[in-house]
């Protein structure tokens, strides 16, 4: 965890307004549900790997020796948890509410989720997720909405050449069941091809080999060899454009309709949402795996030309509120990785606005100096007040690293809206 | 703890934004401490009664049936602490980074707490407390910084014609020795003053007299009775203009001139901020206490006349940062009561900013939805996407209550750009 200091959380603050501006245009809503909730949802399955990462809270403020002694009701002691991602109280949140919600829901949640992970270089326990998702609505339009919207949010942070990578688990599924893997084989088989990237086909076969005998079984050597002759065809991937023709192309022959369908029925909607009908700005990727168990449909990751990672991700999960509410609502969610894009992103501050340092010498007396301050807030300036000091050099430098554009001395008896302000540069 | 819906967030929102923005203005910095501290900062004396009211965090995501099974090492297990206010984590905070902040450092911090208190009507175990502080500034001009920007700051939420109540627990110090009490008895008179409102003069003799025989103590008949002569003497209280004459008109003859001097310095500078010379915002209220046992000097409360609360509060705490810093640092604090202020204002969402709902027919092609929808944001519109149903009008009243001004129906083949908008009122 970390202290944000000034600048930092001015650059947080600029880039969080953008974006949700931008969400809310697009016909998002902003909620909020607490950063607290009951262990046991937190803890259903759900959240993946992330469960083991929740912060158990003690539902009463107690004293840590009367724990340590045990002298409190064992079952009272860790009944909360801090969130470790937005989209386990989501699904809470709809189904508690959702009678006084739009029957298709598009939400924007912003805020702090928190993680028990050991400290390690741009990892922190806790960190804001920005998301929005769709309840309700199974068409290809809730994915077509999340990605316009998302590329709309980081064109107007200045990343503009955003695209977004594509695949469906339900493509997935077929084609592993097409090489010949089981049911059963088949969640490995999806760690190793998520490392696609990383290792290359040889790593992806070998590794395919090399789990089975490490598991004390006989490699599914049928299916491990087709799969090995589809990553080894002769052909060049063809990225563009996004459209039936490449993801046939991409997958083995005979892919089901009704899914291709539904991706190609994105990529036309995107188009039409980017107004850029030629040019779509997706790309189909049959490797893409994306960790979460919850995922049943699409799955996509937004990539960016300037960096090597991704700058967000999502997914459908048509079965995760359904387990709170008790009947299936279709879901799709899109989560814009925050802390990379405030790394990333170059906002200035709001241009136009004045900001003013008045250095004023020990004598002037108190009331002056805020009347002088008050003319100038009245007159829309920003505006702080600094004693002088011997290096007034370094206090002028120091004022504009911290965004201020000009400065004035007051002397004790100056006139009020009348001094001479001077850049800051 | 409670879901926050959209219209209620969106209300939120904006009213945090109205006042970041006119702290920013009147050179506050805005920064951000983890939600979590340590438990021994968190339970270190100076968070007052609050400090039973944390929550304990476990420092590690375990399993609460290891906990309760003791099978954990019971050292590790609550370590950390969600903060129950923001004044210790900025006395931490400061502690930690002073070499890269002003000396005078102005500070916004706007964030949740958490209290594990027994629910209740209108309190809240999770809610968001919205502080600036100055830390470096011993003269009246940090008191009056304070009051000139939270009294703008709810101006510009429509609230005109604040005031803010004043007092100065040196004030109360000298008063109670004044009339006879001693340091130890303090406290206890302290905790009955604060009841002055609600009890009266009366109440407060019987009390001060019962509190002693409660205790099995002769009651410190020289001092109430002093006391009570104060409370009873002829005069009208004098709440305008604020002023020396003022002051000490309220007070037992010969205050300290040290403390007057303070007051009356404050006034002139918060007038001089205000622009109201005559007429000073201020009322100086000698039976002021609020509880915080870690005030020092100055207290105050903001006050409007549309309510009986108070609508935020503060106070000098010149001793708590040299506790974390070893050495001393003058401070004074300002919180606005954000949770009151929300349901008490009226704010309009974004004026000129058009809204549209776009019913469509269900037969209309996702791409040409979505095509619809982009034309319209880029004009600069908000716009949601909603499916005819049966009610029309109540579809039309809902969309009306989320704040939508304008609705269009969409057929399949419409030309885009070209739809005809209606009013929704």
């Amino acid at each position: 965890m970390r202290d944000i200091l000034p600048a930092d959380k001015a650059r947080r603050e600029r880039v969080l307004s953008v974006i949700r501006e931008r969400y809310l245009a697009h016909g998002f809503d902003e909620i909020e549900t607490p950063a607290l909730e009951e262990y046991s949802r937190l803890h259903s399955g759900m959240g993946g790997d992330n469960e083991k990462l929740a912060y158990n809270v003690l539902r009463r403020g107690m004293d840590a020796e009367a724990i340590r002694e045990g002298a409190e009701d064992a079952a009272a002691l860790s009944d909360l948890g801090l969130r470790y991602d937005l989209t386990v109280p989501l699904a809470r949140f709809f189904a508690s509410n959702r009678g006084q919600l739009p029957g298709v829901f598009r939400a924007i949640q912003i805020g702090p989720v928190w993680r028990a992970e050991r400290p390690q270089k741009g990892r922190y326990r806790q960190f804001v997720q920005c998301d929005i998702d769709i309840m309700g609505d199974d068409s290809s339009r809730a994915e077509a909405e999340l990605m316009v919207a998302s590329l709309d949010a980081v064109d107007a942070l200045g990343l503009d050449g955003a695209s977004v990578r594509i695949n469906d688990r339900r493509v997935l599924d077929w084609m592993l069941d097409a090489f010949g893997f089981t049911t059963d084989e088949r969640p490995g088989v999806l760690i190793t091809i998520d490392k696609l990237d990383k290792i290359g086909p040889d790593g992806i076969v070998r590794e395919l080999r090399e789990r089975a005998l490490r598991q004390a079984q006989r490699p599914n050597e049928e299916a491990v060899d087709a799969f090995e002759a589809f990553l080894r065809r002769p052909q060049t991937m063809e990225f563009n454009p996004f459209g039936e023709r490449q993801i046939r192309k991409a997958l083995p022959e005979n892919a089901p309709d009704e899914i291709v369908d539904h991706l190609v029925g994105i990529g036309e909607a995107v188009a039409a949402g980017r107004g850029t009908e030629g040019d779509i700005p997706l790309v189909f990727d049959p490797f893409l795996v994306r960790g979460m168990g919850y995922y049943t449909g699409t799955i996509f990751e937004l990539a960016h030309p300037s960096v090597p990672y991704s700058l967000g991700g999502g997914g459908r999960y048509d079965g995760m509120i359904g387990r709170f509410l008790g009947q299936p609502v279709p879901a799709v969610g899109f989560s814009l990785g925050f802390e990379r894009l405030v790394d990333l992103v170059e906002l200035a501050a709001d241009a136009g606005a004045q900001a003013v340092v008045l250095v004023h010498d020990p004598d002037v007396p108190v009331a002056e100096l805020v009347a002088h301050k008050a003319a100038l807030i009245r007159s829309g300036s920003r505006v702080r007040l600094e004693r002088r000091v011997k290096n007034f050099k370094a206090l002028l430098e120091r004022s504009a690293a911290d965004g201020y554009t000009a400065f004035a001395t007051v002397s004790a008896g100056a006139e009020v809206g009348a001094l001479e302000l001077k850049p800051l540069t």
